[in-house]
């Protein structure tokens, strides 16, 4: 299992930097974020190391949402909050900062005002949406 | 498997309003999001109608995330984006808007402004976030 040595997920992972523990399993660990954006903000990680979900094995990732989702039913009854963002960040162009992916589970509550996930519609051009369809299409 | 008359995804999935379909088998559809938020915004839905995680088999969950995975890469080699933001919002206190639940890939370019996925990071109240995560671990 690859691990890196300057990363501070790692050394979670590895019992070298101390968490508050929700779940492991031998793939994947869920601890509480230690910068809250709410009260039950936490975070499930695969314990081997991959920075996003472009490097990653697709039933590894979805493992993560699995357990995320069995989790999210614990906080509900936990925390009640009136709703979640479920948010995974891949790239410093996504504003990520630690590059060990992980996924937020982040319980929201009516005007938290938190400033993610939440934008303005604006109708796409058609022709561009299908023209890139067909070359992601061709690439599956 | 259940369908909800008025909801708009249900329509997508029977065949009754087009889509730009990228991917589907038999529990999960992947088609391009119409308002996009940047070049290659895709969504995955369950082709059955649940409205958030907290309804949601984890499994199923999981099964959903895993397409996306792949779709990601093919995303990738397709549109080259500097990365991506993968999000599904649960309920209207996270911004949800259509009530079947559906994941954003959402591909990202530096400088593209979007209005997800960046906050300020702020240190949480220890004590306070171990007795959160003793009440979820409680629930699990």
């Amino acid at each position: 299992m690859s691990s890196h040595d300057d990363c501070i997920f790692c050394k979670i992972i590895a019992g070298k930097i101390p968490c508050t523990k929700i779940y492991e399993n031998d793939s994947l660990l869920a601890f509480m974020d230690i910068n809250p954006l709410n009260t039950g903000h936490l975070l499930v990680v695969p314990k081997e190391h991959f920075e996003t979900v472009f490097e990653m094995n697709p039933e590894l990732y979805g493992a993560l949402y699995a357990a995320l989702a069995t989790i999210a039913k614990a906080v509900q009854a936990a925390v009640q909050p009136d709703g979640a963002t479920v948010m995974q960040l891949n790239g410093e162009a996504a504003s990520q900062v630690v590059p060990h992916l992980h996924v937020h589970l982040v319980p929201r509550t009516f005007g938290d005002g938190l400033p993610i996930s939440s934008w303005q519609e604006k109708s796409g051009d058609m022709d561009n949406i299908r023209s890139v369809a067909e070359k992601i299409r061709a690439q599956l």
